[in-house]
C-alpha cells in the first residue's frame, strides 16, 4: 500500500525527508505521497479539516498526519483502520477524526506510542521519524494493525467538534474555519445550508466580521467579478468559502481564522 | 509515460498533493515529476518561460502546467501534442506555448474542458484535480489524444508575445521578464543579442532603469564578483540576467518585473 | 541505488525540478529522494550539519548535497565513497565532511568538475542540474567512482571545523549553529558535555547571549512549560538545543547565528 504524509514540518527543514527516508530504509518499494508540509504549525483542526478533504481522492493506503503540539507529552499515538479500509496514522488528538468520521467510522485502533515498529531511542520531539513513519512503512508492507501497538476502543479517541453555522432572520451565521494559503476563508457550512437565508447565486451579500461590513458577489468562481473584489463561493470541497480575485481575502476583509461571519442579502 | 507538474499553488496548500493522489489513483505506477509549485500566482508568462526552460531536460512525457486565473470561467483547457512527442497539458492561455513552440510546434490538440477522463462532478474553482490531472494520467498510461477531448486547431490556441529586446546608440533596452526566487532578473535576450553594443564579459555595464541608475559588473558566476556587488551574466538557460553575489538583485537594483531596462559600457 | 537531494534552492524556483528531472533522463527507474532544499541560502555550515544529522536515517544510496556560494569558481565539485558505504556528491567546500565523518571517513574520492558523465555546455551557475545531479544518476546506476572523475587525496577535501563548547565556573559557553525554520537554536553540545556544570534536567536555566539574559527550563519537549516559555532540551538529533514552546526562539529571545550562549544553573 502506498503512504501518504500530511505534517505541519513545512519545506523549510528536513522533518519530512527524513521521514520519508525512514520509510525508504524499511522498504524500498514503499510508495510515498507528500498531501502536503504546509499545514500551519500547530493548528490540529486545520490539519483534520485537510485529512478529511483529500481522503476521497486518496488511493487506498496508509495516511499519516502530523500535527503534534504535545509530542512527546501523554497524548497517545495511533494507528486506526477505517471501515472502508484506509488505515490513519498520527497522534491522538483529533487530526485524524474527521477522515474517519467520513471513511464509515473507526473499525480497528491500536494505541502505537510503545509499537515495536517504532525507532528506538524514540526522541522527545520528532515522532514523525521514530514513531509514525516507521509503524506507517511496516503497516504498509503488511503488519498486522493488532501487532503495531495495543489495542484501544474506538470511542477513547480524541475527536473535533466543528462549530456549526447558524441560520435566522433572513440570513447566516457561520465561522471562519480555517484559512488556506492564498487567503481564501473556508467557513463551516454547505450550500445545502443556505435554505432559508435569500442568498443566492449571482446576488450581492453582506458581510459582518470582527465589527465591519463589506460586500461580495455569490459566484461561481473567482474570475467572475473584477480584480480586488470578494466573492461567496462553494469551495473545491464543496464548502462555502470567501475569496478576493487575485487577493486574500482574510488580508483584504480583515477576517481571522475562527472569526464570526455573518452573511445575509444585502 | 512520466508525468510532471508545474504549477503556481505553492506548497503551503494541499493543491499540488491532490493532483499527485488523483494521479496515483488512476494508475499506482505512473511516475510523477514535481518541476515545481512556485510560479507566481497566476503570473502566466512566468510559468510559460520555466515550461520553455525546463523542457530540454524532461524526459519525454505529459507535462502539466497550471497558471490559471481564469479558472472555471470560458477559457478553454487544452491537452497538446508536440512535433517532436511532448505531451502538454493545461488552461489555454498561453502558459503551454513557448514550449511547444521549443518542441517544435503543435502536431495535434483538443479541447479537453468536456474530457471523458475528468472528475466528475468539475469544480469551478480546482481543475488541477478534476481536470488536468485524471487527463494527464489517462495519457500517461496510453489513452489517446484524439479520445481526451475535442480536436481543436492549432492556430486557435492562446499564446504569449515576448517584448524583444531593442539594440541602439551603443546600448540595449531590454525588459525585466522574470524575477526569481533568490531576487535574479531574468532579462529578454541572449548574449548573442549583444553585438553592437560593446558590452563584453569582464567590462563595466550601465544599467538605467525606473528612473535610476546602477553599475554592474560583466562576469560569469556570482562569485566573480564582491558580495553585495550586481553582475550582468549569462544565466542556466542561456539568457542574458541580473543578479546581486549573495544579495537579492530584485530588492536592491530596484528593478520590478516587466520593467525597460537599459544596458551599456560604462 | 537511491538517489538523496539536499540544496539551498528552495521550493519557489524549478531549480530542483530540473535536477529530479536530469536524473529521470538519466535513468527513469532511479529512486529520487528529497531530503529537503531549505538550507538556509549560501550556508555551507548549515548544510553539513543536516547531512551529517540525517545520514543515519538514509538508506545506503549517492547523497547529493549542494550549498555552493562558489560555483563556478576554483572550487572543486567531488564525488566520495565513504568507508561504510554511501557515497556522496556535491561541492568541495566541506557541506560534506561532517556526513563522511560520521560515514567512517573517506574510502575514495574523486573531482568530478570535468566528469564524463556532466551535461555539455556546463553553465557557470548551475551546477546541480549540469554536474551534480548527472554524476549522482550514473553512480546510483552502477557507474564507477573511478570513472566520474580523476582521484584526489582525502587530505585534499575541504573540512569544516565547528565552534567548541566551553565547561568553565560552573556553566557552559556554547554557540548558536543553527536556527531551523521554526526558530528552535541548536547548539554545538551534547548532553554528556553538560557533566560539571550543576545543569539537570527539570532545573532552571540563566541564559546570557548577546548582552541580555534570559530563563529556560531545562526540560525533554516543548510542551513541558507553557505556551510562550523557553526551554533547554536535547533535540532529535541527540545535541542540545533552545525553543520556546508554540514560539520561536530564535526571534524571541534574540539570539542569532553564531551567537555565543552562556548556560548555567539558575
Amino acid at each position: 500500500m502506498i503512504v501518504t504524509l500530511l505534517t505541519d514540518y513545512g519545506t523549510g527543514d528536513e522533518f519530512a525527508g527524513v521521514c520519508r527516508a525512514v520509510i525508504r530504509r524499511i522498504d524500498p518499494d514503499v510508495e510515498i505521497l507528500d498531501v502536503g508540509h504546509g499545514v500551519p504549525r500547530h493548528d490540529v483542526r486545520a490539519g483534520a479539516l485537510v485529512m478529511r478533504n483529500v481522503l476521497p481522492y486518496l488511493p487506498i493506503g496508509v495516511h499519516v498526519a502530523i500535527v503534534d503540539p504535545e509530542v512527546g507529552r501523554e497524548r497517545r499515538a495511533v494507528a486506526i483502520r477505517c471501515e472502508d479500509g484506509h488505515l490513519l496514522v498520527g497522534p491522538d488528538n483529533g487530526v485524524l477524526s474527521l477522515a474517519w468520521e467520513l471513511a464509515g467510522g473507526v473499525d480497528d485502533a491500536v494505541d502505537i506510542s510503545r509499537s515495536p515498529h517504532r525507532l528506538e531511542p524514540v526522541s522527545a520531539t520528532f515522532h514523525g521519524r521514530d514513531v509514525f513513519a516507521p509503524v506507517a512503512a511496516n503497516l504498509a508492507i503488511g503488519a498486522e494493525l493488532a501487532e503495531a501497538g495495543e489495542r484501544i476502543e474506538a470511542e477513547d479517541l480524541a475527536t473535533i467538534t466543528l462549530p456549526r453555522a447558524n441560520v435566522s432572520d433572513g440570513g447566516v451565521t457561520a465561522h471562519a474555519l480555517v484559512i488556506d494559503g492564498f487567503g481564501n476563508i473556508g467557513l463551516n457550512m454547505t450550500h445545502a445550508e443556505l435554505a432559508g437565508t435569500g442568498l443566492v447565486l449571482g446576488g450581492r451579500v453582506r458581510i459582518e466580521a470582527q465589527g465591519a461590513e463589506r460586500r461580495a458577489t455569490f459566484a461561481r468562481t473567482f474570475a467572475d467579478v473584477a480584480p480586488g473584489e470578494a466573492i461567496l463561493y462553494e469551495d473545491a470541497y464543496r464548502t462555502l468559502a470567501l475569496a478576493v480575485n487575485r487577493g486574500d481575502a482574510a488580508a483584504e476583509l480583515g477576517i481571522a481564522r475562527d472569526a464570526e461571519v455573518r452573511l445575509s442579502p444585502e
